[in-house]
């Protein structure tokens, strides 16, 4: 029990924590590559932040507490609220649009199961500022790099894309007082099963017919086929942004990777505009990625109207697909470049070698109590180093060193001053 | 008060980010350079973890609370506890020693004032299962590199040694029942002032004359000064292990920025040997790192006796001493390599173009909605790029493309496939 982390959470020792690192430093790489800036906030933050913005399901989820002083906090379940106060907190002074990066620590009180723990950590990008949907298109051929980087082909994983404008022009055409319940089930629809999904439209107030037309309209797999649901100068207006967003990535290659998917709601209550989901191709997971558009979002923070788009990554799932795809590097190995061993027993040299190895800008190791030569060599195969350098011994002279390579086996001797 | 982070705690701005990002490449640059693994934990912990291990001040100043299953919980206010526990869950299956670092955000519920805040960032380097003194000696050359590797010089800094041990068995020779009633009042001392400093060492039981004596052996500058003051046997072992560290860093060539310090405890509560802080050469800001050996918190926790030995490095102190010795790089340039501008307004060519760049390891991004050709290159000014790229200019022929150099004004027509 005391040697036990918090249900939910996760110990990294450092086989994991290297698999961790391997994933943040392409997410890094790709958000560089894409002109994307790094920013951070608080773990914590203020409870309202949360409460009235996000979704329903993020709040019951939300790790709340008050602090010494009274103050009602909770730890972050997403990042958007707090780039929105950012941004929102800058005002006029920060140039926009911007393109920013980040990749917290969340938070979220939910049963642990197969990619959900209750903290996990998100790459997010976002552009605030832009009102063209090619800030949509900017993200979404960073999140094609981000799953290429990472070895994916283009038919391993899927963007689906949906409007949350053209959802509700549809609605209003059917006359539906109660959207967010509507929203609600759709979110829900896949987990609850259609008759449970039928029940909770109709106590939204929706008629047979209207359900009838709802579902012909959200199983349209082509543009061509929604077209005639959409009768509205509002939905033919939201129609148009799928169309403008799926021809701009075809145009750029990524027609494979990208298309009209729209059962995909999302769960948070502050999107506006186009919202997208990334799953394996055989959608046998949970969503490696989701976002949209939010353009309300900082307006409602007490800030100027500012646009905001943009997508959150989470690692649980991410790394399970990597795992299923073998897309997992071998990161047990060359951590080192060298492992110093020692025939004769004088760690002050083995100490002082070391130094002027990493002074060169070289990794080195080496025991730091000495045992047997046999134990050291058995220590140094753990070591995880390219080649152990063997000091003391009498095969090499002066200034020179014994070499072995621990990758192939070989042996040799070496000037010191030539590693 | 919408847009208002939590007391005590930063939004990281881009231009914050990347002085953070930088602290954090040099941190795990010199870890990686000898040789110490990566591992993470959880960012809460259940609260037995620090009610008996930890020192009084640090459990004072938790943020703990109940989550929704009524557990427990406390955000983690250092990383020892976390480690200690890791490694006495995986028991005799970790071959020792083990040498790992991390990099947690901790939470400290305390008053923010100049070099602490509630939320912060802390380098952890940590020996376990090394008896050697040259577990510390590592660890007090990393702590030497990191300095360098920032740009300090040897002596810009000064890390001061101690040993609780020394200390332990100096009480225990004036016959000091309540030793850590005396711990809490020399950790004190500098903050409360000589006279209370005094009255709480009465308080603790201790005569005018073991006072004077007590007063006497801390005011000691060297190991030659002190060693009449040791007169057990335990003294005396401990006062060679601090001959034994003080003489390796100098043979080393480090005895400008090591020495000897019995100012030292350390607020504390698990460490049993060993213990030292680096400060400001000048002594003018709090500790920018701080630890020592703490060979019993593995048994604690329920696991074997495994050794321990390590420091914590908070990024706060060490971000004021760096900017006040000019240390700290412009982190504003040079984020891309290219930034695109368009004469014709084609911004699929926009998108290609930087696709293409970026398949060959370039960073770069470009505006995602045209405006005038004047404002794209004040956009570009302030884009942070090395290079703009002028797409759609006549003055560049098919296949090429006119540059120009942000960075000296310079402007060229340069082929597309040598970019």
């Amino acid at each position: 029990m005391a040697t036990q982390n918090p249900k939910g959470t996760r110990d990294f020792l450092p086989k994991d924590e290297r698999v961790q690192q391997y994933i943040f430093s392409k997410w890094r790489e790709t958000c560089l590559a894409f002109g994307y800036e790094p920013y951070e906030g608080p773990t914590f933050e203020h409870l309202e932040l949360y409460t009235d913005k996000s979704g329903e399901e993020i709040v019951d989820q939300l790790y709340a507490f008050q602090d010494k002083s009274g103050r009602n906090i909770a730890l972050r379940p997403e990042m958007t609220p707090t780039l929105a106060r950012m941004v929102a907190a800058q005002g006029h002074s920060l140039p926009k649009p911007v393109k920013w990066f980040s990749m917290p620590r969340l938070f979220r009180y939910e049963r642990a199961q197969k990619g959900r723990l209750r903290e996990f950590f998100q790459l997010n990008m976002d552009i605030l500022g832009a009102q063209s949907l090619d800030a949509e298109t900017d993200l979404l051929l960073a999140i094609c790099a981000l799953m290429r980087n990472f070895g994916f082909k283009p038919t391993d994983f899927r963007i689906g894309l949906s409007n949350r404008r053209l959802l509700n022009a549809l609605l209003e055409q059917l006359g539906v007082e109660n959207r967010n319940a509507v929203y609600a089930a759709l979110d829900r629809r896949a987990k609850i099963g259609e008759e449970a999904f039928g029940e909770l439209l109709a106590e939204a107030g929706m008629s047979p017919e209207a359900r009838k037309t709802l579902n012909d309209a959200m199983g349209c797999a082509s543009l061509g086929e929604l077209e005639p649901f959409c009768v509205s100068d509002e939905a033919r207006a939201a129609l148009d942004e799928l169309r403008f967003v799926l021809g701009r990535m075809a145009a750029l290659g990524h027609g494979e990777s990208v298309g009209l998917d729209l059962n995909i709601v999302r769960g948070l209550a502050y999107y506006t505009g186009l919202v997208f989901e990334v799953f394996d191709a055989a959608k046998s997971m949970r969503a490696v990625a989701g976002g949209g558009r939010y353009d309300d979002l900082c307006a409602k923070l007490g800030g100027e109207k500012v646009t905001g788009v943009g997508f959150g990554m989470g690692d649980v799932v991410l790394k399970d697909l990597l795992e299923e795809h073998g897309l997992l590097p071998d990161v047990s190995r060359d951590r080192l470049d060298y492992w110093l061993v020692s025939f004769d027993g004088d760690v002050e040299t083995l100490f002082r070698t070391a130094e002027a190895l990493r002074a060169k800008g070289r990794r080195v190791a080496h025991p730091l109590e000495l045992r047997k030569f046999a134990k050291q060599m058995q220590e140094a195969d753990r070591s995880g180093a390219a080649k152990v350098l063997m000091l003391g011994s009498d095969k090499a002279p002066e200034g020179s060193v014994e070499v072995k390579d621990l990758r192939d086996g070989s042996q040799g001797v070496v000037p010191l001053d030539q590693l």
